[in-house]
């Protein structure tokens, strides 16, 4: 299941980058599983990778080549159906060969090759397979394979994931497209799953570090499925300078509607992993309104978003909102004023002085929870924040298809 | 469905309590759903309630009555069905309406019935049919109903539970017998839904409130089902002194016999609470071990217990321990170093040195993950701590189970 529809409209080609994907058999059988992205030498990228402490091996190798090269990375190379995490020093060394194969074969220095890996946490990475793929990739890059490259990095996702923008910036049309994959083990914390956003603007690694920092807070850090944050997200943003225009983070109107635009990237993309949930039938939008701060207004969104109680109302259409209201009274917010509290489903105010409100009706609630998109809105009436986070409901669906993913 | 036998032993009668259950029409046809309890004149009553902001009428009414009886109270007047809560004023106007004339009818002080709801949040109390329920209940009143009690008191539970106790201290009998309901919407913050728990001792209040809080702390408030902190939860445990003997908290080999009887009262209810959990076929008992305190044992603990992936794992019998390893990374313990971190699944060690174990076969995971009570282990090898908490799978039936509640 899914919400929405996949139309993600024109990919736009993004100068200075190449790409291939191949069957390499990681895992799957008779589709692609490795991706290989190449950027024009002279690009920069900039990254965020998972909190979760037990980082895959190839986040680890990630994040120590990014560092040494300085933002110069030349190749990212992924692969689907194994995560090639938990794995200890062995995993490591595996993503370190497999780097280092590519490197050779491409005439690059090793920490110019970026690793990263998908799928199934704590069985060996099948080396050979993905070195032999990657080599093998390293030969068919070609210019535009986006809508290819998306389905290459997929693992549960249903349907490909990609946004692309064009912008006229003083006369110049720059691009932005970014891939992304992730439907379950969704709670980024600091980036998603796997995303890839690149632009033939080009950008300072230090700006682009920022903007991507940034973009990622009201983005890939927006959304949750399962509360569960993966031990594989990653999250890049590159810039090849391909299209001739320079940037640069300052107050002028080209920053802001370049910076703008890559953000759009990144929400649409986050939004995408959402709507492609598993076992998605509601794409859901928690909004809180009236924290004091920015900390509690999230408390109570993602008390709201991650109750199985509310999530399983969703998936049967049940405005319950007594679930919603204990899952307010958990959230942790410190001497909240309960009789002050609102809540609305959609346009209907079902909550209002923290009790029933009187002009509430049951079929009302009924009409927005049949919808797919419902908007669940709180207000706090203690502060002037707001903050919103997106999520899915809790299926049977859901737990079929957790029951037998390695299977 | 539901884990073990339901079997509960011999439920011993308690002196100086008297029950009574009515079929009252509060929300369900052909059953029992009003349970009055009374204790005798000179009883003694402490009691916890849930922590959520946004208490019931009933749970501020009792803590109320509690404060104002110093502990005398003499009738519980209990509900299932409706949980009286987000009713706002108005509901709290019934929950004194309920408690004024039940006290009128037995003759004795308002703040002398402490009232309980459990079912549907946000519904109006019918409170005539409660009144009705509880002046009929009052004339029928008799000795030993331990078990029709436990039944009126259920929701969503496939079974009653109750649990009883008898030990000989100075050549006197005494007793402790306690009921609880509760299947869903648990994680229970300083109570659980519903819990009563009476003993024959004679008790003094303070030592009373003393031995519940700290019973609670490793029964109830060790449990957890979705992670939903419940609007209603309350656990009460009274002490009538009708055996004769009296006894204080002291270090006296009495008091502790006593004292550990009522705690393992209070966890085996605790843990019938999950072996009755919605949508149940195992029981888990999560360990972590080698923490530097409490809070991050618990932090573990839980992060693993409500991780939905782990739960649906555990509903396929899958040894997917990955998921419990991202849980673990993701459970906020600062400076964790994962190098050290071992996983067992029952006897099997399958994660050693933050790793697959060399040992490790997919088959010995397999045959502990086939078994109804699973143990899942956990040594963080950095301190003396160890907590444990109970805690049940995620399944299909989970979601049909509360996807329907209200139809």
């Amino acid at each position: 299941m899914a919400t929405g529809n996949s139309a993600s409209g024109p990919l736009w080609g993004v100068g200075g980058v190449r790409m291939a994907t191949v069957a390499a058999g990681i895992r799957y059988r008779g589709r692609d599983d490795v991706v290989l992205i190449e950027l024009a030498p002279g690009s920069r990228i900039a990254g965020v990778f998972t909190r979760n402490a037990f980082c895959a091996a190839p986040v680890l190798l990630a994040r120590e080549h990014l560092q040494r090269s300085e933002g110069h990375a030349r190749y990212l190379l992924i692969n689907a159906g194994n995560a090639n995490a938990g794995t200890g020093e062995a995993g490591l060394q595996d993503a370190r060969e497999s780097c280092a194969a590519l490197a050779r074969a491409a005439g690059v220095a090793v920490e110019q090759v970026l690793p990263f890996s998908t799928g199934v946490i704590g069985e060996k990475l099948p080396l050979q397979r993905l070195i032999d793929g990657a080599t093998a990739a390293l030969s068919q890059l070609a210019a535009d394979n986006w809508d290819a490259a998306a389905r290459g990095i997929m693992t549960t996702d249903t349907r490909p994931k990609a946004v692309s923008r064009q912008l006229s910036l003083s006369g110049t049309s720059v691009s932005i497209t970014g891939i992304c994959k992730g439907a379950g083990m969704i709670r980024p914390d600091m980036a998603t799953m796997l995303a890839y956003v690149v632009t033939d603007a080009g950008v300072a690694q230090a700006d682009l570090q920022q903007l991507l920092h940034d973009g990622v807070a009201q983005s890939f850090n927006r959304i949750t499925v399962d509360g569960d944050t993966s031990t594989n997200d990653c999250c890049m943003l590159a810039a090849t300078g391909a299209s001739g225009l320079a940037l640069q983070a300052d107050d002028s109107e080209e920053w802001r509607t370049f910076a703008a635009a890559v953000q759009a990237v990144l929400r649409e993309l986050a939004i995408s992993v959402i709507r492609d949930a598993e076992g998605a039938c509601k794409f859901v939008t928690v909004q809180v309104d009236g924290g004091r701060d920015v900390a509690e207004c999230l408390q109570v969104a993602y008390t709201i978003a991650e109750s199985p109680l509310v999530k399983t109302a969703l998936t049967a259409s049940d405005p319950n909102w007594g679930r919603i209201l204990a899952a307010i009274g958990r959230a942790g917010v410190s001497a909240l004023d309960v009789s002050k509290v609102s809540i609305h489903l959609g346009d209907v105010c079902i909550v209002e002085d923290g009790m029933v409100a009187g002009s509430y009706t049951e079929a009302a609630g009924q009409a927005v929870m049949q919808q797919e998109d419902i908007l669940v809105r709180v207000d706090l009436r203690r502060g002037q924040v707001s903050e919103t986070v997106w999520t899915s409901d809790l299926s049977e669906e859901y737990v079929r298809i957790n029951a037998s993913y390695r299977s």
